[in-house]
């Protein structure tokens, strides 16, 4: 699917205004004449540090049928949730999340969010920034997947795993020099989210601070460069397996 | 690391009389005259198998330094072992393998490497035909985890694993449809072989009958479509966990 596109100055500055989709980027034509509204476009664009292209006409060929008046928003392909809404949700089962601290890979996201809807997880947490966002690319890596979870966006992973410990939650980090392995928490009688770190850098370190466990998985070679889906594939499924095994 | 390349009417011949390397490609210039030893290396390649394309004389640019005749054999990167020798290799621990039954992702195959290394399997088994094979840009995915587990390429899957059934190898093969979840298996005190399937096909008929196991990974999703890589990795880390659990 491709990022869907809004057109023309008050399209775009509704959208703005309103804030329901995620707005990627704002492209605007070099030729057209800047006016009021463009200048109040720019201004909010700017307010909530929206990306701001001055773009050659031919990046409107593709539009062309439409009437854009020579501005058009990229917005996200899905709604993101709010994490304050994603806690309130009455559940009659133990919930489970996994947090995404500054994944870059698109194809990582995409196989990510694949195995997070096969292994039953009930939302995926990524930050606004330092993060790829679920753009085309992620949802055609994710096979479609990403319409069967909620993705929840928020400004700050500290002040997330917050809000989350204040609710009840369980926060468990990973890294690769935690005492703990991964099997040794017991998953099945707690909601609990599952923080994985960027492919080089891991969970930053006030994330790991914030959590209340911190668990590696046993590397079994001096090469010890799992891929993080597949990391995080360990570990989800020991997670469902446990709770499966205890039916709760 | 690019594919390695074999110059010369002579070395092609060697390569392909010897067959100690691996070749995935015999290149030769359409302005070149056929004589005994063109005819002998096309004969050599048709017996075995190997692609043999009639090629512009630009194909052979990158190679201009060398004396190549107008032939070249692109040689795998790797060395692949045989399951014979795999087999006999004396070990003092349990030993596991994974079979690849028509994998055709680069990317995937690359993943599964590193999983498989970090999760202390000890060899990785492809079919010759029907399967993604080791080329360079597997060897990048991998990010050089090829260089630690063989990889041993038969050209029958089902020979490949009535010969590991008759040495004492337990075979477990993975299905959507199979009534045991893979972490009813015991894995801890015997050699075993995990079979995974193609992305879309899953494992073969034929190799399903063979096994003395088949299980599934529980889906939690009418969305069931995992990865590959990450299916085998919920699957590898569990065999790893009970390993660990009971220090076999």
């Amino acid at each position: 699917m491709e990022n869907e596109v809004i057109y023309g100055k008050n399209s775009v500055m509704e959208a703005l205004i309103s804030g329901k989709r995620e707005i990627n980027k704002i492209l605007i034509s070099k030729n057209i004449h800047t006016d009021v509204k463009i200048n109040k476009i720019k201004e909010l664009a700017q307010e909530k540090g929206i990306v701001f292209q001055f773009v050659g006409k031919d990046k409107f060929q593709p539009y062309a049928e439409f009437n854009h008046q020579g501005i058009i928003a990229q917005i996200s392909p899905i709604e993101y949730m709010e994490l304050d809404d994603f806690i309130e949700k009455p559940g009659e089962k133990y919930r489970s999340l996994v947090i995404l601290d500054g994944v870059e890979d698109v194809h990582n996201l995409g196989a990510i969010i694949r195995t997070c809807v096969c292994a039953g997880v009930d939302g995926i947490v990524i930050p606004s920034r330092r993060n790829v966002q679920v753009n085309s690319v992620v949802e055609k890596t994710s096979a479609g997947a990403i319409n069967h979870i909620p993705i929840i966006k928020v400004n700050s992973l500290v002040n997330a795993v917050q809000k989350l410990k204040d609710n009840d939650w369980w926060v468990i980090a990973t890294d690769a020099s935690a005492k703990d392995n991964y099997y040794d928490v017991k998953y099945d009688d707690m909601n609990f989210a599952i923080i994985m770190g960027a492919e080089h850098a891991g969970v930053s370190k006030s994330l790991l601070k914030a959590s209340d466990f911190v668990v590696k998985i046993p590397m079994q070679n001096s090469f010890n460069s799992l891929n993080v889906s597949n990391a995080l594939s360990a570990i989800i499924f020991e997670t469902l397996r446990q709770r499966l095994k205890s039916n709760k």
